[in-house]
Protein backbone atom coordinates (compact mmCIF):
# COMPACT_ATOMS: atom_id res chain seq x y z
CA UNK A 1 0.00 0.00 0.00
CA UNK A 2 1.13 3.65 -0.92
CA UNK A 3 -0.27 6.93 0.14
CA UNK A 4 -0.54 9.95 -1.70
CA UNK A 5 -1.24 13.43 -0.14
CA UNK A 6 -3.45 15.91 -1.34
CA UNK A 7 -3.80 19.89 0.05
CA UNK A 8 -7.26 21.48 -0.90
CA UNK A 9 -7.40 25.37 -1.05
CA UNK A 10 -11.59 25.41 -0.41
CA UNK A 11 -14.24 23.77 1.02
CA UNK A 12 -15.47 21.95 -1.92
CA UNK A 13 -12.99 21.21 -4.50
CA UNK A 14 -11.80 18.44 -6.93
CA UNK A 15 -8.23 17.38 -7.22
CA UNK A 16 -6.92 15.73 -10.25
CA UNK A 17 -4.92 12.79 -8.52
CA UNK A 18 -4.72 10.78 -12.35
CA UNK A 19 -0.87 11.56 -12.90
CA UNK A 20 0.19 10.50 -8.83
CA UNK A 21 -1.65 7.24 -9.41
CA UNK A 22 -0.56 6.30 -12.81
CA UNK A 23 3.45 7.46 -11.67
CA UNK A 24 3.18 4.32 -8.58
CA UNK A 25 1.87 1.90 -11.29
CA UNK A 26 4.96 2.64 -13.09
CA UNK A 27 6.93 3.04 -10.08
CA UNK A 28 5.74 -0.72 -9.16
CA UNK A 29 6.76 -2.13 -13.01
CA UNK A 30 3.12 -4.10 -12.53
CA UNK A 31 2.35 -4.51 -16.15
CA UNK A 32 -1.08 -5.86 -15.68
CA UNK A 33 -3.54 -5.88 -13.11
CA UNK A 34 -6.00 -4.13 -10.45
CA UNK A 35 -5.40 -1.02 -8.29
CA UNK A 36 -7.67 0.62 -5.83
CA UNK A 37 -7.84 3.98 -4.94
CA UNK A 38 -9.20 4.50 -1.52
CA UNK A 39 -10.40 8.00 0.92
CA UNK A 40 -9.94 7.44 4.44
CA UNK A 41 -11.84 10.52 5.06
CA UNK A 42 -15.39 10.96 6.32
CA UNK A 43 -16.21 14.37 4.63
CA UNK A 44 -14.38 13.58 0.90
CA UNK A 45 -14.95 10.85 -1.29
CA UNK A 46 -13.43 9.98 -5.09
CA UNK A 47 -15.12 9.59 -8.36
CA UNK A 48 -13.95 9.48 -11.80
CA UNK A 49 -15.33 12.40 -14.22
CA UNK A 50 -14.66 14.89 -17.26
CA UNK A 51 -10.82 15.56 -17.37
CA UNK A 52 -10.91 18.59 -19.89
CA UNK A 53 -13.42 21.44 -19.54
CA UNK A 54 -13.28 21.84 -15.53
CA UNK A 55 -16.73 23.14 -16.16
CA UNK A 56 -17.92 20.27 -15.86
CA UNK A 57 -16.13 19.54 -11.49
CA UNK A 58 -17.85 22.58 -10.94
CA UNK A 59 -20.95 21.66 -12.09
CA UNK A 60 -20.71 18.73 -9.38
CA UNK A 61 -20.30 20.72 -7.03
CA UNK A 62 -22.76 23.19 -7.34
CA UNK A 63 -25.42 20.73 -8.46
CA UNK A 64 -24.59 18.91 -4.87
CA UNK A 65 -24.51 22.05 -3.08
CA UNK A 66 -27.65 22.54 -4.55
CA UNK A 67 -29.35 18.72 -3.48
CA UNK A 68 -27.24 18.72 0.16
CA UNK A 69 -27.22 22.37 0.95
CA UNK A 70 -24.73 23.02 4.18
CA UNK A 71 -27.81 25.24 5.42
CA UNK A 72 -30.31 22.58 6.02
CA UNK A 73 -30.44 21.55 9.33
CA UNK A 74 -28.98 18.90 10.37
CA UNK A 75 -28.37 16.70 13.69
CA UNK A 76 -24.80 16.35 13.44
CA UNK A 77 -23.64 19.40 15.77
CA UNK A 78 -20.22 19.54 13.80
CA UNK A 79 -22.09 21.51 10.87
CA UNK A 80 -20.49 18.97 7.91
CA UNK A 81 -23.39 16.79 7.66
CA UNK A 82 -23.77 18.13 4.06
CA UNK A 83 -20.08 16.84 3.51
CA UNK A 84 -20.73 13.61 5.14
CA UNK A 85 -23.34 13.01 2.42
CA UNK A 86 -21.71 13.97 -0.56
CA UNK A 87 -18.74 11.44 0.11
CA UNK A 88 -21.41 8.65 0.77
CA UNK A 89 -23.15 9.61 -2.67
CA UNK A 90 -19.43 9.70 -4.73
CA UNK A 91 -17.98 6.93 -2.39
CA UNK A 92 -14.80 6.01 -0.81
CA UNK A 93 -13.30 3.47 -2.86
CA UNK A 94 -12.23 3.28 -6.58
CA UNK A 95 -11.18 -0.23 -8.61
CA UNK A 96 -9.22 0.54 -11.82
CA UNK A 97 -7.80 -2.14 -14.42
CA UNK A 98 -4.19 -1.65 -15.27
CA UNK A 99 -2.72 -2.83 -18.15
CA UNK A 100 0.19 -2.09 -20.23
CA UNK A 101 2.09 -0.80 -16.95
CA UNK A 102 -1.07 1.88 -16.78
CA UNK A 103 -4.58 2.80 -15.51
CA UNK A 104 -7.18 1.61 -18.38
CA UNK A 105 -9.37 4.92 -18.30
CA UNK A 106 -11.12 6.27 -21.03
CA UNK A 107 -10.17 9.01 -23.15
CA UNK A 108 -11.96 12.01 -20.93
CA UNK A 109 -11.71 10.28 -17.58
CA UNK A 110 -9.27 11.58 -14.79
CA UNK A 111 -9.17 10.36 -11.19
CA UNK A 112 -11.04 13.50 -8.83
CA UNK A 113 -10.04 13.30 -5.16
CA UNK A 114 -13.73 15.02 -3.52
CA UNK A 115 -12.99 17.83 -0.93
CA UNK A 116 -16.67 18.55 0.81
CA UNK A 117 -15.16 19.82 3.90
CA UNK A 118 -11.38 21.41 3.66
CA UNK A 119 -9.28 23.41 3.02
CA UNK A 120 -7.32 20.24 4.47
CA UNK A 121 -4.30 18.19 4.30
CA UNK A 122 -5.52 14.91 2.87
CA UNK A 123 -4.54 11.39 2.31
CA UNK A 124 -5.39 8.48 -0.38
CA UNK A 125 -4.32 5.13 -0.37
CA UNK A 126 -3.57 3.18 -3.39
CA UNK A 127 -3.31 -0.83 -3.30
CA UNK A 128 -1.70 -2.32 -6.49
CA UNK A 129 -2.68 -5.54 -7.21
CA UNK A 130 -1.03 -8.49 -9.95
CA UNK A 131 -2.99 -10.47 -11.59
CA UNK B 1 -9.13 -7.30 -19.56
CA UNK B 2 -11.93 -8.16 -22.03
CA UNK B 3 -14.31 -5.33 -23.21
CA UNK B 4 -17.70 -5.88 -24.26
CA UNK B 5 -20.04 -3.29 -26.72
CA UNK B 6 -23.29 -1.96 -25.58
CA UNK B 7 -25.54 -0.36 -27.79
CA UNK B 8 -28.05 2.23 -26.52
CA UNK B 9 -31.34 3.47 -28.23
CA UNK B 10 -32.09 5.98 -25.91
CA UNK B 11 -30.66 9.59 -23.97
CA UNK B 12 -31.04 7.82 -20.79
CA UNK B 13 -31.24 3.68 -21.02
CA UNK B 14 -30.02 0.69 -18.21
CA UNK B 15 -29.04 -2.33 -20.31
CA UNK B 16 -28.51 -5.67 -18.29
CA UNK B 17 -25.25 -6.71 -19.17
CA UNK B 18 -25.29 -9.51 -16.44
CA UNK B 19 -25.10 -12.56 -19.12
CA UNK B 20 -22.46 -11.23 -20.89
CA UNK B 21 -20.09 -10.69 -18.02
CA UNK B 22 -21.06 -14.08 -16.91
CA UNK B 23 -20.28 -15.44 -20.24
CA UNK B 24 -16.87 -13.88 -19.61
CA UNK B 25 -16.03 -15.18 -16.70
CA UNK B 26 -17.54 -19.21 -17.98
CA UNK B 27 -14.95 -18.76 -21.18
CA UNK B 28 -12.03 -17.69 -18.84
CA UNK B 29 -12.65 -21.07 -16.77
CA UNK B 30 -11.90 -19.01 -13.43
CA UNK B 31 -14.01 -20.71 -10.82
CA UNK B 32 -13.12 -18.17 -7.87
CA UNK B 33 -12.25 -14.58 -7.56
CA UNK B 34 -13.18 -11.29 -8.27
CA UNK B 35 -14.28 -9.21 -11.18
CA UNK B 36 -13.82 -5.95 -12.24
CA UNK B 37 -16.45 -4.22 -13.95
CA UNK B 38 -15.57 -0.74 -15.44
CA UNK B 39 -16.94 2.29 -17.53
CA UNK B 40 -14.71 4.40 -19.34
CA UNK B 41 -17.35 7.12 -20.33
CA UNK B 42 -17.92 9.90 -18.45
CA UNK B 43 -21.91 10.42 -19.38
CA UNK B 44 -22.62 6.81 -18.50
CA UNK B 45 -22.37 4.72 -15.39
CA UNK B 46 -22.86 1.30 -13.66
CA UNK B 47 -25.18 -0.04 -10.93
CA UNK B 48 -26.53 -3.47 -9.71
CA UNK B 49 -29.96 -2.94 -9.28
CA UNK B 50 -33.46 -5.23 -10.02
CA UNK B 51 -33.19 -7.81 -12.65
CA UNK B 52 -37.50 -8.40 -12.48
CA UNK B 53 -39.43 -5.54 -12.96
CA UNK B 54 -38.24 -3.21 -15.50
CA UNK B 55 -40.36 -0.57 -13.64
CA UNK B 56 -37.14 -0.29 -11.19
CA UNK B 57 -35.05 1.20 -13.60
CA UNK B 58 -37.60 3.20 -15.13
CA UNK B 59 -37.87 4.98 -11.50
CA UNK B 60 -34.58 4.96 -10.78
CA UNK B 61 -34.67 6.70 -14.77
CA UNK B 62 -36.83 9.06 -14.05
CA UNK B 63 -36.22 10.02 -10.34
CA UNK B 64 -32.29 11.07 -11.44
CA UNK B 65 -34.11 13.61 -14.07
CA UNK B 66 -36.11 14.39 -11.13
CA UNK B 67 -33.01 15.07 -8.90
CA UNK B 68 -30.34 16.35 -11.61
CA UNK B 69 -33.18 18.26 -14.88
CA UNK B 70 -31.56 18.49 -18.04
CA UNK B 71 -32.98 21.51 -18.23
CA UNK B 72 -30.70 23.16 -15.35
CA UNK B 73 -28.28 26.05 -16.15
CA UNK B 74 -24.91 24.51 -16.08
CA UNK B 75 -21.79 26.00 -16.76
CA UNK B 76 -20.09 23.35 -19.06
CA UNK B 77 -21.27 24.35 -22.68
CA UNK B 78 -22.02 20.85 -23.80
CA UNK B 79 -25.30 20.74 -22.73
CA UNK B 80 -25.15 17.16 -21.10
CA UNK B 81 -23.76 18.23 -17.35
CA UNK B 82 -26.70 16.54 -15.85
CA UNK B 83 -25.28 13.64 -17.27
CA UNK B 84 -21.99 13.69 -16.05
CA UNK B 85 -23.76 14.18 -12.43
CA UNK B 86 -25.47 11.25 -12.73
CA UNK B 87 -22.58 9.09 -13.70
CA UNK B 88 -20.57 10.00 -10.54
CA UNK B 89 -23.67 9.44 -8.77
CA UNK B 90 -23.81 5.66 -9.75
CA UNK B 91 -20.25 5.43 -10.18
CA UNK B 92 -17.82 4.00 -12.78
CA UNK B 93 -16.65 0.67 -11.75
CA UNK B 94 -17.90 -1.95 -9.56
CA UNK B 95 -16.42 -5.31 -7.88
CA UNK B 96 -18.08 -8.19 -7.98
CA UNK B 97 -16.71 -12.20 -5.94
CA UNK B 98 -16.54 -14.83 -8.76
CA UNK B 99 -17.78 -18.32 -6.72
CA UNK B 100 -18.07 -21.76 -8.42
CA UNK B 101 -17.36 -20.49 -11.61
CA UNK B 102 -20.13 -17.24 -11.72
CA UNK B 103 -20.63 -13.73 -10.40
CA UNK B 104 -22.08 -13.94 -6.74
CA UNK B 105 -25.49 -11.93 -7.16
CA UNK B 106 -28.57 -11.62 -5.28
CA UNK B 107 -31.92 -13.30 -6.72
CA UNK B 108 -32.72 -9.86 -8.51
CA UNK B 109 -29.71 -8.53 -8.72
CA UNK B 110 -28.41 -7.57 -12.56
CA UNK B 111 -25.60 -5.43 -13.44
CA UNK B 112 -26.74 -2.62 -15.57
CA UNK B 113 -24.94 -0.29 -17.95
CA UNK B 114 -26.54 3.53 -16.89
CA UNK B 115 -26.59 5.30 -20.22
CA UNK B 116 -27.21 8.87 -19.69
CA UNK B 117 -26.11 10.82 -23.05
CA UNK B 118 -27.20 8.53 -25.38
CA UNK B 119 -28.40 7.13 -27.92
CA UNK B 120 -24.29 5.57 -28.39
CA UNK B 121 -22.29 2.96 -28.96
CA UNK B 122 -20.78 2.45 -25.52
CA UNK B 123 -17.82 0.03 -23.75
CA UNK B 124 -17.31 -1.70 -20.86
CA UNK B 125 -14.16 -2.87 -19.50
CA UNK B 126 -14.37 -6.18 -17.62
CA UNK B 127 -11.04 -7.78 -15.51
CA UNK B 128 -10.94 -11.36 -14.01
CA UNK B 129 -8.44 -11.90 -11.01
CA UNK B 130 -8.22 -14.86 -9.53
CA UNK B 131 -7.37 -15.28 -5.85
CA UNK C 1 -16.35 -16.28 0.49
CA UNK C 2 -17.91 -15.72 3.37
CA UNK C 3 -20.83 -14.39 4.65
CA UNK C 4 -22.40 -12.60 7.12
CA UNK C 5 -25.88 -11.67 8.62
CA UNK C 6 -27.13 -8.29 9.26
CA UNK C 7 -29.96 -8.35 11.45
CA UNK C 8 -32.20 -4.56 10.76
CA UNK C 9 -34.85 -3.45 13.29
CA UNK C 10 -36.24 -0.48 11.31
CA UNK C 11 -37.35 -0.01 7.72
CA UNK C 12 -34.04 2.58 7.10
CA UNK C 13 -31.07 1.68 9.24
CA UNK C 14 -27.41 1.62 8.81
CA UNK C 15 -25.46 -1.19 10.89
CA UNK C 16 -21.90 -0.96 11.25
CA UNK C 17 -20.12 -4.20 10.48
CA UNK C 18 -16.38 -3.12 10.55
CA UNK C 19 -15.78 -5.45 13.45
CA UNK C 20 -17.32 -8.72 11.99
CA UNK C 21 -15.26 -7.75 8.45
CA UNK C 22 -11.82 -7.73 10.86
CA UNK C 23 -12.89 -10.20 12.51
CA UNK C 24 -12.83 -12.61 9.12
CA UNK C 25 -9.76 -11.11 8.05
CA UNK C 26 -8.21 -12.03 11.48
CA UNK C 27 -9.21 -15.61 10.99
CA UNK C 28 -8.38 -15.90 7.61
CA UNK C 29 -4.48 -15.04 8.52
CA UNK C 30 -4.43 -13.11 5.18
CA UNK C 31 -1.72 -9.81 6.14
CA UNK C 32 -1.96 -8.21 2.85
CA UNK C 33 -4.30 -7.85 0.09
CA UNK C 34 -7.67 -6.36 -0.41
CA UNK C 35 -11.24 -6.97 0.64
CA UNK C 36 -14.61 -7.21 -1.42
CA UNK C 37 -17.51 -6.27 0.45
CA UNK C 38 -20.98 -7.05 -1.35
CA UNK C 39 -24.15 -6.55 -0.41
CA UNK C 40 -26.84 -9.27 -2.73
CA UNK C 41 -29.81 -7.10 -2.30
CA UNK C 42 -31.72 -4.02 -4.41
CA UNK C 43 -33.35 -2.56 -1.68
CA UNK C 44 -30.10 -2.21 0.94
CA UNK C 45 -26.82 -0.51 0.18
CA UNK C 46 -23.05 -0.50 1.23
CA UNK C 47 -21.23 2.52 2.33
CA UNK C 48 -18.31 4.16 4.45
CA UNK C 49 -18.83 6.53 6.85
CA UNK C 50 -18.23 8.22 10.03
CA UNK C 51 -18.11 6.01 12.79
CA UNK C 52 -17.68 8.10 15.86
CA UNK C 53 -21.46 10.31 16.45
CA UNK C 54 -24.56 8.18 15.55
CA UNK C 55 -26.25 11.52 14.71
CA UNK C 56 -24.55 11.57 11.04
CA UNK C 57 -25.63 7.92 9.58
CA UNK C 58 -29.23 9.66 10.88
CA UNK C 59 -28.53 12.90 8.79
CA UNK C 60 -27.21 10.77 5.66
CA UNK C 61 -30.75 8.81 6.30
CA UNK C 62 -33.07 11.98 6.89
CA UNK C 63 -31.59 13.07 3.99
CA UNK C 64 -32.02 10.64 1.70
CA UNK C 65 -35.69 10.37 2.49
CA UNK C 66 -35.73 13.55 1.80
CA UNK C 67 -34.35 13.38 -2.09
CA UNK C 68 -36.32 10.00 -2.43
CA UNK C 69 -39.40 10.27 -0.62
CA UNK C 70 -41.10 7.06 -0.68
CA UNK C 71 -44.05 8.56 -0.85
CA UNK C 72 -43.57 9.70 -4.18
CA UNK C 73 -45.47 8.53 -7.36
CA UNK C 74 -43.28 5.54 -8.70
CA UNK C 75 -43.98 2.90 -11.35
CA UNK C 76 -43.01 0.00 -9.53
CA UNK C 77 -45.96 -1.39 -7.74
CA UNK C 78 -43.96 -3.29 -4.65
CA UNK C 79 -44.20 0.79 -3.39
CA UNK C 80 -40.30 0.29 -2.46
CA UNK C 81 -38.79 2.12 -5.21
CA UNK C 82 -37.50 4.56 -2.87
CA UNK C 83 -35.06 1.90 -1.47
CA UNK C 84 -33.76 0.93 -4.82
CA UNK C 85 -33.24 4.10 -5.55
CA UNK C 86 -30.90 4.71 -2.58
CA UNK C 87 -29.24 1.46 -2.70
CA UNK C 88 -28.27 2.78 -6.25
CA UNK C 89 -27.11 5.80 -4.71
CA UNK C 90 -25.18 4.44 -2.27
CA UNK C 91 -24.05 1.13 -4.08
CA UNK C 92 -23.71 -2.53 -3.79
CA UNK C 93 -19.62 -3.25 -3.26
CA UNK C 94 -17.24 -2.33 -1.70
CA UNK C 95 -13.24 -2.72 -2.04
CA UNK C 96 -10.92 -2.04 1.20
CA UNK C 97 -7.22 -2.43 1.47
CA UNK C 98 -5.88 -4.92 3.79
CA UNK C 99 -2.45 -4.08 5.83
CA UNK C 100 -0.85 -5.67 8.52
CA UNK C 101 -3.61 -7.88 9.15
CA UNK C 102 -6.50 -5.61 8.90
CA UNK C 103 -8.25 -2.90 7.31
CA UNK C 104 -7.03 0.23 6.28
CA UNK C 105 -9.97 2.37 7.43
CA UNK C 106 -9.29 6.36 8.10
CA UNK C 107 -9.86 7.14 12.50
CA UNK C 108 -13.46 7.65 11.68
CA UNK C 109 -14.63 5.39 9.39
CA UNK C 110 -16.96 2.28 9.50
CA UNK C 111 -18.30 -0.30 7.19
CA UNK C 112 -22.25 0.23 7.52
CA UNK C 113 -24.78 -1.76 5.93
CA UNK C 114 -27.44 0.10 4.68
CA UNK C 115 -31.23 -0.96 4.87
CA UNK C 116 -33.84 0.82 3.54
CA UNK C 117 -36.77 -1.59 3.22
CA UNK C 118 -36.25 -3.21 6.36
CA UNK C 119 -36.84 -4.79 8.67
CA UNK C 120 -35.34 -7.46 7.45
CA UNK C 121 -33.02 -10.27 7.95
CA UNK C 122 -29.88 -9.52 5.18
CA UNK C 123 -26.64 -10.84 4.46
CA UNK C 124 -23.16 -9.36 3.25
CA UNK C 125 -20.21 -11.19 1.13
CA UNK C 126 -16.97 -10.71 1.77
CA UNK C 127 -13.75 -11.76 -0.12
CA UNK C 128 -10.29 -11.66 0.95
CA UNK C 129 -7.90 -11.47 -1.97
CA UNK C 130 -4.26 -11.92 -1.44
CA UNK C 131 -1.30 -9.57 -2.85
Amino acid sequence: MQTISVNTSKRCEFVDITREVNLLIKKSGQMSGTCVVFCPHTTAGLTINENADPAVKADIISHLAKLVPSSESFTHTEGNSDAHIKGSFLGSCLNIIIDEGQLVLGTWQAIYFCEFDGPRKRQVHIKIASD
